[in-house]
Parts: C-alpha cells; structure tokens; sequence
C-alpha cells in the first residue's frame, strides 16, 4: 500500500522523443487513481514559465539544478515529484540525487533510432540539418546512466508496462 | 470532507512579516494531517531558486505571474497550490486569479506597524534608513484586496484561528 504522505522524487531522463512526458503523465494519472496528487516539474514547461531558453552546457546544467531544488523543496512538503527531463550529464543527476531525500533514477533507454523515428516536436530533423544547435544525441552529449534505479525501452514496452515498473519500484521501497 | 483529487490554489498576501509564511506552513501541515499533500509556492524561495533578484515594479509582476503559472500547473496536476507572496499589484493578482481554475486570495491584513514591529527580518528597518529600495508599504506600494475571500488580521488572531477559517473556506466550497 502507498502511504498517503510518503514523498520521493522520480527522475525520468533520457533522449528527446525517448517517452519522459508520456510515461510522467500516465504515471501521475495512476498515482491519482490511487488517491494520491503529484507534482510533474517537466524541464520545458518550467523554461517556458521562467523564459530561460539557452541550451549551452552551463545554461543546462542550471536548468537541471535548478528543477532538482524545486523538486526538493515540494519533496520536504510532502509531496511526490516527477521530473521529465533529458538531464544528460552524470555529474548532474548526482548532483540533483545529492539535492533530494528519496531519489530514483529512471532511465528511458529508448534507442537514438526509435526517438529520431518518432521525432515528436520534428527537432531531430532541425537537429541533423543544423537549424538547431547543442540538440542531445545529436550535437550535444547524453551520458547514459550506470546505475539507474530502472532502465525502461519504451520501443518494447508499454506505457502501462513502464508505470507498473515504476510504482512497484516506489511500493516495494515502502512495504 | 475533504476529498483526495480536489486541486485549488490559495494565495496569502500581505505585507512583509503579516505572517504568509507562518500561516501557510501551518496550512500545508494542516493538510497533511488530513492526508492531503500540498504544494507551498513561497515568493523567496522561488526567488532564489531560479535566482531573479530584482525588486523593481516590472520585475516583481513578472515574478509574481511566474509564480501564478506554476500554480496553475500544479492546481491541473491534481494539488492543492499555496501561495506565499507580497503580491502588492491588485492588477498582478487579477491576472494571477484568472490563470488558476480555483482560486482563493486571503489577505493577511495586519498592520504595518505590527509588521514593522515584528521584522523578523530585519527589513523594515533597511527600508527606512534607505538601504534597501522598492520596500512594500514603505517605499513601494502596496494595492489592499477589494474583494479577498478571506482577510486575516493575524495581530488579533491565532495560527490556529487563521487555519481553521482558510480551511473551513475550502471544506465549505466544497460540501
């Protein structure tokens, strides 16, 4: 059984077009049918509410830092966090686990081919065509996590498939 | 009874040292022990977050619609949304109620002297030997709610008494 004032923080990273905002949703739906609300900090809706839009290294790596605090601070409230966001350097996702009580890193291991297939927002295609810069996996590196908490291939697995993994992942912990 | 999935987003605002703060911890703990998380969006935390230090009109009004986005972002997640913020622009607030669905504005109507008597930050007292600039209620304006579903005058009533009548604000709108 989920607790009703358990918190934790559950990072999804991985690849643009890997399934981070589908898998976030879906699982912030589940959480609420089981009667618990939950706090989704996705990487470009908060550049979008704060207009911080450069995409260098240093600019990314504060973005990241910066949603690691928040999620944090809603943490020690009490609440669930879910964070949707590439997050491609390790030195960072340490950094974010440092800032968080209750961390769990959840790779979505979805081939670069699968992503670029699907190429929701068609950002590879500007990507590959040099319209735009510093794009992840593309002109910008993504280091893949060693030890994640949970690898998910969302080319195999279902959406449904993914969020039961991840909610046994988080029940397990608490039973 | 309070049910589980219901979301809205309570604003306190007042002057610095009415007690926002103080009041909304006290809330979220409230909450909690309803079984209810909640999301605090506290003005100086977000601040120094997203590091955004200005004080001037325009970038406090920017700050404050920052502030109200991740409100209304969180409120269709699911939450419960508290907000703890001056928010001295009546205009500000407006736009602030209209991007949330459920929105609650509790006015902490204390009197500055109160307030200045109490400066628990020792900013009053900068204000008025001119250190600091752009202070609300001494050097900036602050525009009194017209309209607050709830004014709280937090020199005559408990912690205790302000909670119940903000909770019973929320319950009742919800019978």
């Amino acid at each position: 059984m989920l607790k009703n004032q358990e918190s934790y923080v559950l990072l999804l990273t991985g690849l643009s077009g890997a399934g981070k905002t589908t898998i976030a949703t879906a699982l912030q739906k589940q959480l609420l049918q089981k009667g618990r609300s939950s706090v989704l900090l996705d990487g470009d809706e908060i550049r979008n509410i704060i207009q911080l839009h450069a995409f260098d290294e240093a600019s990314r790596k504060a973005h990241n830092l910066r949603i690691a605090k928040m999620a944090s601070l809603f943490e020690a409230q009490g609440n669930i966090v879910i964070i949707s966001l590439i997050a491609p350097y390790a030195d960072v996702r340490s950094q974010m686990r440092k800032l968080c009580n209750n961390f769990y890193e959840i790779y979505l291991n979805t081939s670069i081919e699968t992503c670029m297939e699907r190429d929701p927002k068609g950002l590879y295609k500007k990507a590959l065509s040099g319209e735009i810069n510093n794009f992840t996996g593309v002109s910008a590196p993504y280091e893949i996590p060693e030890n994640p908490e949970l690898s998910l291939d969302t080319a195999i697995l279902s959406i449904d498939q993914c969020t039961d993994k991840v909610l046994s992942l988080v029940f397990y912990s608490y039973e």
